[in-house]
């Protein structure tokens, strides 16, 4: 039910901070859509040696996909390190994207703004091959929108060589922080400056490998590097 | 020994794409200067409930620190929720930049250019008041640099509603990509654009609360959105 509002559990919810949670579930979609990396948790080993690693990967969401809450896919090499633990339990992801810095008045109180998902699930292993291949193609187009309808098909080699793991986007939070800084009253009235500087990603032009300089940059890519502000 | 070489051990060391490790300590603490966010992976509950949680936390490096390898600060309400299981057992830092867009020639080799830091310990809780007041103005100055000595010290009150933690940097790895896609020949062959799209964080100008409109920027907040491109 991706229109159902997000309901975190225990295992979700922020401690702190509770008034910047969002439960509109079409604002993390809209987060998802937006970020480029996600950052996977996961607990390698067990007993006393156990320990979480956290590694950046790319990802897409399919508000529409087949896991409660729609599918969360991530990909990775059948050699990866990470496969097995990943595979024998629960796994966090989380996708941040920094919007401001907010310098306040006083030290205790600098902050940044800031949207955050948090989704806690077991992966499952994506076998069903139609759904391999379409959450590679979405992976590719949340890195460049429209690119995979523009490239060859995957070969069989590459989609043995690779692993596609989809999380239910069920379990998951959002948090968010806007504006400027919420200041002690004594601080705002001894005068001292306070407000926030807004930070975006920003894109360069394409630069083309060695062996394409004599390629045009085929119309997803330039759109891209457009929409993220390069000039 | 701030100097000595990375040396990861096996549980951060990458399994896949190993020649992008970097055993090169100033680079590892130049992106630990550059970055804004970490992503802290720890592990929730144990046997069977245990899962791993990941939160983006603001933090500070000091080379310098009195940990192996140098400190890793990070800072917290004392009720945050996350501070009993952060001080039961080790944690993971994950600290990445993202420096561009892939767009290879086939699906399977898009790729994202980044510098990712992955650091593995037992934090320390800082409890020299000394050393917890130094640590919370690096977090402060991570931000904007230079601030914390222009602003009032910090209370007992403030001190005393915050947990400081210090994670050795000893067992620390530093991956990085960079450059065009590593395509296969058939596809360079067949004449498809290859390169990529670089990507670095904006600033945009320094935003005043409505309480600060008649206080001018603070040069250091001036200077921070300057050197993050502010025009």
């Amino acid at each position: 039910m991706p229109s159902a509002p997000l309901s975190p559990t225990d295992r979700t919810t922020a401690t702190r901070g509770r008034h910047r949670m969002v439960d509109d579930r079409a604002a993390l979609h809209a987060l998802l859509d937006e970020a480029l990396v996600a950052h996977l948790g996961l607990v390698v080993g067990s007993g006393a040696e156990a320990h979480p690693l956290v590694l950046p990967t790319a990802y897409a969401a399919d508000p529409g996909g087949p896991d409660d809450g729609g599918s969360l896919y991530l990909h990775g090499s059948v050699a990866a390190g990470w496969l097995a633990p990943v595979l024998a339990g629960e796994v966090c992801v989380t996708i941040t994207v920094l919007d401001g810095l907010v310098a306040a008045r006083s030290g205790f109180h600098h902050s940044m703004n800031y949207r955050s998902a948090v989704v806690v699930g077991r992966p499952r292993l994506v076998d069903d091959e139609t759904e391999r291949a379409r959450a590679l193609d979405l992976v590719v187009d949340q890195v460049v929108p429209g690119r995979s309808a523009t490239l060859r098909p995957h070969t069989r080699k590459e989609l043995a060589a690779t692993v596609v793991l989809a999380l239910p986007l069920a379990e998951a939070s959002l948090k968010v922080r806007g504006g400027g800084p919420v200041d002690d009253e004594a601080d705002v009235e001894a005068g001292v400056w306070g407000g926030h500087v807004p930070l975006r990603l920003v894109a360069g032009e394409p630069v083309a490998d060695a062996d394409a300089r004599d390629v045009a940059v085929p119309s997803d890519v330039a759109a891209r590097a457009t929409a993220l502000g390069a000039r």
